[in-house]
């Protein structure tokens, strides 16, 4: 039986989803199985930036959708002033090394049969409505998180 | 026997520690064991808000007493400014879908059984004293929790 | 067989690698096999702050080097602003307790048997060099790290 690695995606910093999504690709060249489970900002990584949607949703909800990053390339850094380090100098170094952006390994997770989960709490709470997000997102509950999980051989909460 | 999961809460953020107290929940109501260990920030959380003591207390010691989190409904989002979304609007978010608030979910942690540990490195440090936690906290070393977490089949680091 | 602790170290801040190399100490006086596998801002823990080298770097690369924190007493904290507690503030509460200081516990770790993994992707895309990191410090692939994970009894991601 393959083995099984399970990912709780909370985070919706650039770099963070970047790590994630290359241990996950990763992951799945090994033939391990691998699911993510999108929670939080996490879930700001699995919106579909052309869906936006802003009908039969509460004011605070549309404030919300319009103010936060609409898919992967619009994540912030995680230490925005790291030293100084902006995104797009990263951006630039990762160009010179031919490292493919965070886009790319998502789309690279999307094909190599990642599952992706996202936290129905979380979308409610946000407003976050499925068709607004990638298709290959199943709304699940924390127990059916759990229940992945705790049966994986190893769990992350990036 | 029982499955076990294990999570260490290092940080004082206030959506990190809803995250953390939603899956310990969840968990419990599964019949999963489930122990928590405080250390660094995440101490803050275990905080009594009517317990705190000047008492034998260096100044630095006194000083964090008063400036740091004195409990669950202190803590700040660990993205004060992410996209301009600050607490108070999620909360408003939350309270319109329902979702419980933070001290809530503590207590249904502490009435459900999910043990909690304290690090005693941690406190020493921060010069808290297990009299101004929450009861239910054992103050342990590092040992006590890495026997805990590694004989657990899920642990996380949030 | 012994068991194995498993620590991805993404965090560049002082005080989560303060948390994770206690641990990692702990664990190995337990007679766990600890590996810690360093990558993104995580790096900046194990660079020699005596071999830091601009040969052979792009402008960039030369930059990133001289703006980033270059060995481990340098690291930030991870609130810098946390109620007003700083560095300074966190390290005399610290020496009154008599814990040792990040440096002690990373040679600990050191002469503890601890093994050090460096990503290569992070140190390709941040121009860092084999010879500019402590001597233990072994550069491999996400594949190498992923298998020495999900063959342990724990991981954790700080």
């Amino acid at each position: 039986m393959a083995q099984k690695l399970n990912i709780l995606m909370f985070s919706g910093e650039y770099d963070k989803a970047l790590a994630a999504l290359i241990l996950a690709n990763t992951a799945r060249e090994m033939n391990i199985d691998v699911t993510m489970f999108f929670a939080f900002w996490g879930l700001m990584l699995v919106r579909d930036p052309e869906k936006m949607s802003l009908d039969d949703k509460t004011t605070y909800e549309k404030m919300f959708s319009m103010m936060t990053p609409k898919g992967p390339e619009e994540l912030p850094l995680s230490k925005m002033n790291f030293a100084g380090i902006g995104k797009a100098m990263l951006l630039e170094m990762m160009g010179e090394e031919n490292a493919p952006p965070l886009e790319a390994f998502l789309k690279g997770a999307r094909k190599k049969g990642v599952k992706f989960y996202g936290c129905k709490l979380s979308m409610d709470v946000m407003g976050l409505k499925a068709e607004e997000m990638i298709p290959e997102l199943e709304v699940v509950t924390a127990k059916t998180y759990l229940e992945d999980a705790i049966n994986s051989n190893m769990q992350l909460f990036i």
